[in-house]
């Protein structure tokens, strides 16, 4: 059975076509590693690359592409509606297959040292790699976005944990860190009222009192007139989708509001499925590992 | 990407371990095959066997089984409660990734042509291999068992498929086809009263006018006191699971009775699940292949 990484890298260009051929091309030639999907959008002029491997592969193909971004990246000159502090924005590793969360720590480190000393671009470790709780989260760790990071990292609390307090002049900063597979997951209302799809989304993320591994928000499908709860499930096994499906079901009904469908983004582990026929199938004593064909098959 | 069939033959022996321990043996021994599982039931008198393999290696691993299941059980001193006709009773072939049924319908008729031309055993095609309808139902082609076979071949309607009109005078005959993954779902309901298990399998079994693709009976849990729909899902992509578990929550509803739970005996495809996770989460535009990460690592 071999060890299988799965990794997430975000680079800061989603328009100069030439750009993002030589990140694929470089994705696509490191031994043991398999692009399985990249997509650039131009307004947001960010680009994310799915890729999965050997551990070895993945820590050899993250440092590359670091590198391949630093070099055709020039965040003085980067505008874009989404969030970012570096020319390679952040670069999550997920256990797949045979590997422990730890391991994808361990790994996270090692290319977090190696792109300082040998690119000289600092890093911040984040999620489960955080060396401090306040680090985990992406969001307070890019807090202040390219523009903001030389004062930011002045500040006492955010020296950067590999590098010296200052940014790289054109690839700016990383975020690298260990995470557990994230599903993105979106909540259909009967509803144009954004305000509830954002009430419902208070209700389940953990930062507001819901579950633990929910990160929700309100947001609007202006092509359907309807309302949705846009939701980052960060560990399926902690927080399954059923579950948080059925509070939202439930929440929606003190607005006389119903769910009229709901979407996966990307990749799903098949395991977050199998939960959930699990428990509306109401199955008694499964046995997943054993008991799923093709788990005899990887 | 691999080709992988999944082969379940079912052995006349359940009782003698030094028979079993070489079935085994010669199970695990051929290249290109794996040996998932193999379970005896002395009651029943009979092995049944999982494995998986390349198309080749399955072919090899069926002829050889039936080979020396034929020369270790003598059919003529075989008891057991589970109907048989055969020391080698079925051998079903079912397509589990990059095979079409039909190329598991060619398999088990050169399986069938060589036990006869090698072996002198003779078998009926059965299931998608049925050479003519009222073969293709398993418990229609064995109906007499081995002690009814003789006079059965006899008849203008029952010539096997391949083979003389008499039976192998130890190793009996055998039922050989493709099929599809087939699940053993079991649910399990809030009476005693096998009755109303009983009434609702004739609810939702094609032959009684329920799902084409789902047989089923009601049978009694001794241990736990109450009844149980035993289902098999023949083809789950054509009949999904939650489908008939939504038709008999639905039937259980007039005798006041509700689903205490569900099992799955054995092994399920994962998209089978899958298949359940789409329809209660209210899934769009699911693309399961794609979306589900595991399938691109097989």
């Amino acid at each position: 059975m071999a060890k299988i990484i799965e990794f997430i890298p975000n680079f800061s260009e989603g328009r100069r076509q030439d750009v993002i051929d030589a990140l694929v091309g470089e994705a696509s030639g490191v031994p043991g590693v398999t692009l399985l999907d990249h997509s650039s959008d131009p307004s947001h002029n960010r680009s994310v690359f799915t890729m999965v491997g050997s551990p070895d592969g993945i820590e050899e193909a993250a440092f590359r592409l670091c590198k391949l971004a630093g070099e055709r990246i020039d965040m003085t000159k980067h505008t874009g509606e989404h969030p970012r502090m570096g020319a390679t924005d952040v670069m999550p590793f997920v256990p797949v297959k045979e590997v422990d969360i730890n391991e994808c720590v361990d790994l996270s480190k090692r290319v977090a040292e190696r792109i300082w000393r040998e690119l000289k671009i600092p890093s911040f470790l984040y999620e489960i790699s955080a060396s401090r709780p306040e680090r985990a989260n992406l969001a307070a760790v890019r807090k202040g976005q390219f523009e903001g990071m030389p004062g930011k990292l002045l500040l006492d609390e955010w020296a950067p944990d590999y590098g010296d307090r200052q940014i790289h002049p054109t690839a700016g900063i990383t975020a690298i860190g260990a995470r557990h597979p994230l599903v993105a997951f979106n909540v259909n209302l009967s509803t144009s009222d954004i305000k509830i799809a954002s009430a419902i989304a208070k209700t389940i993320r953990g930062s507001s009192g819901g579950f633990k591994y929910c990160k929700a928000l309100g947001v609007m499908l202006e092509d359907r007139n309807i309302a949705q709860v846009s939701i980052n499930m960060v560990n399926c096994e902690g927080t399954p989708l059923y579950r948080v499906f059925e509070a939202i079901r439930a929440e929606a009904r003190r607005w006389g509001v119903t769910i009229v469908g709901s979407e996966i983004i990307g990749l799903t582990p098949a395991k977050a499925l199998a939960d959930c026929a699990e428990y509306y199938l109401q199955i008694e004593g499964f046995d997943y590992k054993k008991q799923v064909l093709e788990n005899h098959l990887l």
